[in-house]
């Protein structure tokens, strides 16, 4: 009786422990979908993305030997939300992640960063640098007049001083947008990096930019799915072509193990248009690669 | 150039004229799908259900040979509702929903009945009979603490005193629910017959007995596509097993013709989960088998 | 080195020897799909009912005993179609069927029942009787303006008098249609048993009118996969709520071992709308049904 | 803070406290399916139906009013097995389900029914009644060579004395098979019931023809999801037309509360052919009714 | 009452005014697709393309600024066809096209641009230069025997004359193909530019090589989804691996404002098997940046 | 009567002679699957490969003008295994591999490229360089316990001496492992090319590599279909994000027509998990354009 089969998933992420938030690095799911302007059904993403983790759990980082279950690591299970409300949503998850040590989030929508955002900056004291991985800007005002939707996630954040958008980049960039909303992002510091550009650069070459951006003080992930193509990534709301490849991605992250990360979220997994779990793959494979960053730094 | 051919689908439902409010008798989606308690994506059920239904372009009613084309009938579009906001979404609904001669609306999740009863009664200024095909009572006091869930719908509309629960029976019934909703349900008045029940029994038998309650007042009919079994219908985001098949969902209706029809929808159904567009065009269907009855009476 | 596994299928279909035009039944995929009126694709239905069947090598019926792989039987593989033309392709597929013993044909659209009753009727010298299980009547002078579309099967055939109409029953329909088909038809004798009467009456009473109305002549079946309801075979091309259970229309042609059978097909799968090869695996086993019946009679 | 939402999923099913081997009832999964004869994959049938069942973990029986959660319940997570070692694993399927009172098991392929009953025979030291609902007898001696392969499990499980073929009911049964087989299980006692004669039939009567093979003695229940329809169980691997709805199941099972349950197993779900979690809810929800037989007898 | 949600697709791509054969650029569908050799279904791919791009409808080009739906745009629906006639569509489809200011047609099977070739060509009185994106050089004299297949269209356009194939490039071509097929292709002056090509070289260096191909006079441009490869457009006929990924299909058209378009065309999606919708969002897509190209230039 | 239309697939892949041994190559379906550690189904790959071979069947090479259907090829079906019995199914399968003169076989798992190993290196006497693209190492001694598990076939081809492990090339590696697998596999001689890695070269520099790495002796290659992304090849059990595009693959393979290959296996394409059958169509492709190879040396 002795080593359990792969495909008997482990409940927990990477079957990290049940439910201590005073662990060093938290998980968790939190299934809030009701801002989404398009396609629905974030809120089945987080057991998704368990369910494909199972996939990781034998073995260590390929580049780095690096072991993402070495962390003193614990899945909190999913955050509760408020049906159908989104203002008491984002405050109950906000509670939630109060005085966590390091959170890394799986969505739901990414509506949810704002009240992890809050969360996090309230304990730290100060804003956050943020590489925002997306095909939106998602700084808009708000959308069709709901101020939490999806899309003005980062209107909230920047202007509520959660995140310095001088230390703010965005990859990935390719949605039809409003001229607006480009000049006022870029006119609060935020440097926009299109798809377009880094299909014509390097994983490298982006990642030493993003390096540059993000400086040395405290940083935050958010990972939007729909950062890449739909074809690596086709179960996810607002899909737009010209998207990253997996191994863009990951070859940007994988140089970014000196950024001071403190804390993280991969959003926007709709598991109803998933192919053969390949989004959720691709969503808890991002989600274990910012794990092992952080094992890495000791 | 000619009679168009059936796979170029009209835009509107049976290729009803778009937009007019005055006519005898609409059509509209109502894209509201925020207060699900399970699986999401109800808000893409109009799309699918419209273009489902240029499979019932062509022809006449097998049985009745009548045609409910025939009918002065307008498709409407899409309701406009209030992204991620319940409350402000039904108020708009409601009024949208005023003034209208007759309306067949297509959900969206099973919320929407209510702003519909609320105009409907409105107009007509005294309560509806209710034939409910269900899989679940939907008498919850609210879902998880949300008053407007899909699951609060009738409770509010026996409450608010939009349906004479005497004159309301709910078919299909099956989910598991809690003693103490049936108890309040059936203190109320209202018939339930489980889905067990049916197949026990006929569709002349169960529509003789629906008959018996509607009675001769006016009467309106609320179709949850979950009434039907997954089977059947796997595009919704409740499914639960031992449900109708169609045939006998078509059976009881047909029989129904005398009934003093006010208003309809058919509600709950979500194209994500849908095979072979089967849900949508049961959905489709059960729409055009009650414009027949509207279309036999003349 | 024995025993080959069941996943392993067979190329032919139950395994039966490859290509010999004088076996005393043969087997034959029909590719045409140009004259559908909706949804595309039965020219891969012999590809994937024959792959289906594998699932039926292994064991005799389980009600009769019967050996159906016991038949003296061959596979002719796909007959040649002329691409994008529907008479040149009728020409060729009537060319094809000529002179075989016994044909069990899969398609393809209805339209491929037209050459192939043109051949038998022209080896046996005289009109057939046939049971025709569908949604639909497929006695349109035609649709579209295109008189060799698949809904228009039957007009021809009864004009062309390859068809008995008094002995000719139509079981399962339930389409939209016009009033005229019906009244057109019935005046040329044809029996209709509507999907209705079907689900309200059982299996032994339809075989009994089945059997009253076909006599002792030769006779024919002609099985539209979509007689069946969506549920059971929702791979197909026109589907129709309402339809028979896979169970129904066993029931119905295990009871009619006494008819005169001298050939038969099964149409209209559309593998691109079906799902765990349920559509396909009906169309096998309908096929397999056949034979048995066949090789009951010894 | 309060009541999670139905859509996060509890781990367990229905939420059930994890690993207590010493409660009255136990649910695992058996990811065994090495020994399947047609489509692969039930090894992930019990991740799939615990996820199913977070639609059933919100009310009571709808018939009975009985709380299959009100059990002393546990979920034991998934059975180990030995990677493609079929003996090996029912070697070790048989260790793990030693001395627990009372399991309800979820397959993996049927072949884990074998380890099961031997574990229960030796604790109660005599051999049980079966209900045994299936498409097939599974009494063959062997499936291509393999003494443990799916279609064998009852020939050992008869001839190991384990069930008593005199108080054994098979339900469903309507695969191709060999007239041998049949008379094997026929010349040990066995009742055989064929699909069509449960159609043709009604649960009523089918349950009481059960109840009185079962009699007094202590039973078991081995549900194949294949006794089901592929319309209502898409997702397993030897699909056979013409099979039970879940109406008809469950109207037989909810008539079985005076027979002495020992345990149960539902076996052969394979959520790669699934379509809409169907299959999976399917097999939860006859978990569900099984432990609601429990419950009500207190 | 405002701004409408994403959700609820317009009926017109990006919600252009409907049926105005007078506007400036007319968008259109053309549901023909019996000409397919191989998987069939693109007469659905106009519906499909037209509800996908509701995600387009919210904002403007991301790189450009400009606002494809500022230009005089009208939908002018389906084109009508001969149902199961070639001939008589094409000539059908011609007359529809005839005196168009300027087109884009959503496919249909490649075929189709033969008539649009005829239509524009005969208006402005002088052959086009042709950027052809596809897997397949479609230059056979005929498919299987018939003339107007798909993979015969551009032999057609440059033996009537209708394409100068000295400016006339094809980008992407990898499919199986007969060496004669491309002597006669490059004989003609047609320049050929393989995928493999286009992976080892940047979508810079493939734009300036058609501009240098298409020069300044009137062109057209031919879309083929099946350039891009399956990963990115599973939705289609007869995909090859291989092919292109969207962001180098953006990157080349990006770069192509300067040529002097008179039309274009996008084809072959095949909506029954797609995921996601991912391939009819290529399409609309790709749609959505010729429109730029053309707003761009006022 | 003359060519068959395209969507008729030949039997046999890319229409070879059935069962000819004595062939100069001979294509072969291996359908064992039970020592997959994750998700199941790979005994359906080499019918999916197949049937996606139709589309390959017209023309030759796009690059080379090769015809792959020149050779001397003949497709033997599908090689006997034994069911649920690893090590007995490594000895059939080596069985009746013995004394081909070339085989290129279709799985399955990567466990069956062990004994056709060994067939390969007891007929020629000596051990083969290998060509080995996959997402994974396969160098572990065993999984959970089973030594022949699909993950350890090359420590057991490097230990019994069929591989010379410095002639061993594995591309493409990603997967998470354990260090010290990385270092037995490296301290036998074998170069490890990450998937990373090709990605930031080229296809000609790869393929340099790994002509270096094979020399002039006799070489064989191992395509597991997950050695390319889950985008372009979904269908598959163990899939890793970040993987090879199909280009690549195509851009590596193309330029190794120096090498002197003795034999190919392309494996683990489990169809369950297929879109749109691109998976298997790349399988496909990817022995095509081996057999190209062995083409154009003549």
């Amino acid at each position: 009786m002795s080593t359990p089969i792969t495909f008997a998933a482990p409940h927990a992420f990477l079957g990290a422990r049940p439910g201590d938030r005073a662990a060093a690095v938290c998980v968790a799911g939190i299934p809030l979908d009701i801002g989404t302007t398009n396609r629905a059904g974030t809120r089945d993403g987080p057991r998704a993305i368990r369910a494909a983790a199972r996939m990781l759990t034998d073995g260590r980082h390929p580049v780095t030997g690096v072991d993402p279950t070495g962390l003193d690591l614990s899945d909190l299970g999913e955050f509760e939300i408020a049906l159908g409300d989104i203002a008491a949503s984002l405050a109950r998850i906000e509670e939630q992640a109060a005085g966590l040590n390091h959170l890394l989030a799986f969505g739901g929508e990414h509506g949810v960063t704002l009240p992890l955002l809050r969360a996090l900056v309230k304990r730290i004291g100060q804003p956050v640098g943020l590489l925002h991985i997306d095909a939106h800007l998602d700084t808009s005002e708000d959308n069709f007049g709901q101020p939490f939707a999806h899309g003005a996630v980062f209107w909230h954040a920047i202007t509520e001083r959660l995140v310095d958008p001088k230390r703010m980049i965005q990859v990935g960039i390719r949605a039809p947008a409003w001229p607006e909303m480009y000049d006022w992002t870029r006119s609060q510091g935020v440097t926009i990096l299109a798809a377009q550009d880094v299909h014509e650069s390097t994983p490298a070459a982006v990642a030493a930019q993003v390096r540059a951006v993000l400086g040395d003080g405290p940083s935050y992930l958010s990972f939007d799915i729909d950062g890449l193509d739909p074809a690596f990534a086709p179960g996810t709301g607002t899909p737009e072509i010209g998207g990253l490849a997996t191994w863009q991605a990951q070859g940007i992250l994988r140089r970014l193990g000196a950024v001071d990360w403190r804390g993280a979220d991969v959003v926007e997994v709709a598991p109803a248009y998933d192919v053969a779990e390949i989004t959720a793959l691709a969503a808890a494979t991002i989600g274990w690669e910012y794990l092992a960053l952080l094992a890495a730094r000791g």
